[in-house]
């Protein structure tokens, strides 16, 4: 079930600041090993932690959304079973959102004495929805949340990781650098007002774009734009 | 039509908090009595306390939704017919909203020289409709909403209060502390960064986590979870 | 291609701030000559000041968002055909959106060597789309948009005007002094928690009511409704 005790939560902190700091990865796609993406926290862990007064494994929930919101390199989800908990909080935390028929998302928290991934589903879904899911631990399909627009496809679970790889390789395919800011700015600007948050890309736009890297895209585009208009435009 | 004066407003805010704090209370349906949930404030009213320099109808209503945002008990929104105004806000102060064939939401204040709405409409709308019904008195149909994910269900009229009261049964039957911290995540979250409003759900968890309850909940499921495992799987 | 270099932004600015103060214009229609809604900043101007290491389009984008954010008339977007980058930026810039069949919404940047547009993105849609249009270059259809709920309608292409200015007028035969605090409202409320931004319309709508034409329309609204209620009813 992928349940989330404290080393495999740590295991996946490392990781994601491993991979930050590893200029050979360029992407990373986040998913489960079996049937389900994560059914969330170790619960015996956690009430062991609760019961010795200890931290438990929901005590490090913050780090782990801390490294996954705050990283360079962009994470897809292949949610390709259930996602419950913290499964949802960390499907909410990658970028991108995919999942296979037969995955759900909820929170079942309020069933087993615990709380937490409330504003994370927030990213998600609207009120009532996140609403009812904190109060009754009611769950959403796959299905329903790519007829809401909330990911990119619902898809038969062998068609998951193929397509989760070619959005993978058309990130990879970008200057590495626009691919750090523009994660920046998402992480930033997701909590500022309007202008604030255009302020803000804005001005890492301007910082990107005084790269050569960057200056070398846009002559790039606008060469073959001006062979494109070179040629005879049969419409005219 | 349920239009709001001051006195049904302030006997709204005394039930509110009448049920709050009474034990026996665990959850509230919100709905209106004959075809209307409420045509909003009671504009004779209103333009009486403007003419006298006085406060009307309007001036209670952040009374009125503060009440409804920070009360203990979830509130289940059963809007039989048109929700308008002040009647849109006190559907999207609930927690959990559904909706019958023939309801409507709008915000007609702006024909009658009246404002106030469009930040509740914005709880549950996008941007350009809350803008074309702030603008223009523009309505959205129950079926609208539904498709849109905006409420759990559109449904035939005698459908809508036995929905709503499986909703409120279900929630009745949770922890008491549990629904009463999670309503508290809903309404503090909703205004957070995604990082600091999981912070705030990880510290009322590990409150939550410390209750005898709370630990009950998670032994019963570990132990059920237990039996289930112990069973023979004939998948495998 | 309708792209922005400096003057045609420094143009759009200014027709705002006319349309602003011009007493005779109650709302404007926002469209693209020719098959495209905007392309975008004119990336050779942008290359161009970059290169000369002065101010280029894209940082004369703030104080056209800031025009459109904070004007008194409402804008609606006719968006005709493509709106990438800053022609994003200046439809999610728009009170109420239309689009015709054909039309696409995308932020191409993340292949130029810039980046913008983001934040406005998430006036619009939802995270996983709005990532993966940054990281990806990813376009959205008309029709997608539509059935998001995200625009009023996607139209034939010559049906789209007469739709913008069906609304247009509507919006016209409203008070001009409510026209102007409700989109005050609605620029201000959206970055507010519900609580707060409730309280600065309930001010502007007392600001509103008490001026005589606020006034007047509750008068007429009453005796319209005493009216109708004086007709005997049918269905009684």
């Amino acid at each position: 079930m992928n349940a989330l005790d404290m080393p495999t939560i740590q295991a996946l902190i490392d990781t994601l600041h491993r991979i930050d700091s590893d200029d050979s990865v360029k992407v990373a796609i986040v998913t489960g090993a079996g049937r389900c993406f994560s059914a969330g926290v170790d619960l015996k862990a956690q009430l062991t932690a609760l019961e010795a007064g200890l931290p438990g494994p929901m005590d490090l929930g913050v780090a782990l959304y801390e490294a996954m919101l705050h990283g360079r390199k962009p994470l897809i989800a292949a949610i390709n079973g259930p996602a419950l908990g913290a499964g949802l909080g960390i499907a909410a935390s990658c970028n991108i959102l995919l999942a296979a028929h037969g995955a759900v998302v909820g929170l079942p928290e309020i069933d087993v004495g615990a709380l937490g991934g409330a504003r994370h589903a927030m990213r998600l879904l609207g009120h009532s929805t996140v609403n009812r899911m904190l109060l009754t631990g009611y769950r959403l399909t796959a299905e329903a949340l790519a007829q809401r627009g909330v990911i990119e496809a619902c898809l038969p679970p062998d068609e998951l990781l193929p397509a989760a790889q070619a959005i993978a390789l058309d990130i990879a395919s970008k200057d590495p650098e626009a691919i750090a800011l523009a994660r920046q700015c998402l992480a930033a600007v997701e909590t500022l007002p309007v202008l604030d948050g255009y302020a803000f890309e804005s001005r890492l736009g301007r910082q990107l774009g005084e790269t050569s890297a960057a200056q070398a895209s846009m002559r790039n585009f606008l060469s073959r734009r001006t062979a494109f208009r070179a040629r005879p435009d049969p419409g005219d």
